[in-house]
C-alpha cells in the first residue's frame, strides 16, 4: 500500500492545526502544509465538510475536526499506542489537555463580558491549569508520559499547548512549577525532526 | 491473552458514562456496571486520577476522561474502525457530536445568567444543532455512518446524545427533520444486545 497523499489546510499560525503539523514532522510523514489567508478561507468555506478549518485531505477526500486529524496524524507518525490500554492512558492525558484548550478558547474568544472574562481567566490560570498540570506531572513515567521512554501524541500535545497556547495567550500561566512536564517538553523539542520543523517556522 | 477485568464507575444515570455502557453492551463485552451515590463519590473522589467520574478500571488500574473511555470501549466492542482513514471519518463525526454535548453542558449547567442562558439555549436549538445534524445527515452512507453497513462508535454516540441528552434536557431540539439520522438511531436500537440493555435499564 502506497503512502496516502496528505494535505493539511489551515491559517498561517499555530492554532488548531499545529499539533498535527508537529506530529507529522515528528514521524517524518510527508504532507502538504497548506496555509490560507482569511480571504482564501472565505472562498473555501462552502466546500468544507463542516465549514471549518483545519481540514486534512487524504487522497482527495477532505476531513474536518482538529482532534480527529490529530489522532490520525499520531497514527501515521507512530505516536499512537497500538496497545488499547496504553492508548486509553494517553487519550486520558490528551483529553485533560483538550479541556484546558477549550476552556482557554471559551474564555479568551467567546466571553464578551470583560469583568466575567477577567474572573474566569484568573480562575483558569490560578486554579484549573495548576490543578491539571499537577495531576499530569504525576503521570509522567520517564522521558515522556508512557513508560519505556516511548513518545506519544500526548507529549507533543502538551508541547503545543504550552508553547503555542499558554505562552502566546496566557503568559501568566507557567509550567515552571512542574519539572517533569518541562522535561517532557524538552524531550519533544530535542527530537531532530521537531527541531528542524521549529527552526523552519521560527517566530520572529 | 485473557479478557481484561473491566469496571465502569459512574452515577446511576446516563450522563457521561452511558455511551461507554452502550458500546460494551453492543459488543457483549463483560464489565462491572458500578453505580455510585453522591456520598460514595465524595468518598472516592480523592482516590480518582482526576477527581472525576466516570472512571474505567482495567485490571485494577483506574482511568478517567469519558471520551478516552468511550474510545477504549469502542475498540473492545469492535466498533472502532481499524483502518486509519475510516477511523478519521468516524472520529470527525464523533467530535462534531462532542461539540454539541459540550455546548449543551456549558449552557445548561455552567451559565448562571438566566437571560444569557435562554439566549444561548435558543441559538443552540435553532442554529447549532440543526446545522450540525444537517451535515451529519449527509455523512450517513447506509444503515450507519460508515459504508457497507458497518456500525461504529459514532452511531452509538448519536443514539446516546439524542436519547439521553437532547430528549431529557432539550426536548425542543428534534432529530425528526433528519430521517437518515433517525434511521441510524433505529438501527442502533435494533441491535439485540442494545435492546436487552435498554430493557434492563428502562426509565419509568
Amino acid at each position: 500500500m502506497s503512502a496516502p497523499q496528505l494535505k493539511l489546510t489551515y491559517f498561517d499560525g499555530a492554532g488548531r492545526a499545529e499539533v498535527a503539523r508537529l506530529l507529522f514532522a515528528f514521524g517524518s510523514v510527508n504532507f502538504v502544509d497548506e496555509r490560507v489567508t482569511g480571504e482564501e478561507f472565505a472562498a473555501l468555506k462552502p466546500t468544507l465538510p463542516l465549514g471549518q478549518l483545519p481540514t486534512l485531505t487524504v487522497d482527495g477526500t477532505v476531513y474536518s475536526q482538529s482532534m480527529a486529524i490529530m489522532r490520525y496524524a499520531a497514527k501515521m507518525s507512530g505516536l499512537f499506542p497500538e496497545d488499547p490500554v496504553q492508548a486509553l492512558r494517553v487519550d486520558m492525558i490528551s483529553e485533560s489537555l483538550i479541556e484546558l484548550v477549550n476552556a482557554m478558547v471559551n474564555i479568551l474568544f467567546m466571553e464578551k463580558d470583560e469583568t466575567v472574562k477577567a474572573e474566569k481567566t484568573k480562575k483558569l490560570v490560578e486554579e484549573a491549569i495548576p490543578k491539571t498540570f499537577g495531576v499530569l506531572e504525576s503521570f509522567v513515567q520517564g522521558k515522556f508520559f508512557l513508560g519505556d521512554d516511548k513518545p506519544s501524541y500526548a507529549d507533543v500535545q502538551l508541547f503545543d499547548l504550552v508553547e503555542n497556547g499558554l505562552k502566546a495567550r496566557l503568559p501568566e500561566a507557567s509550567v515552571a512549577a512542574f519539572p517533569k512536564l518541562e522535561a517532557v517538553m524538552e524531550n519533544v523539542k530535542a527530537n531532530a525532526h521537531i527541531a528542524a520543523y521549529l527552526a523552519k517556522h521560527k517566530k520572529d
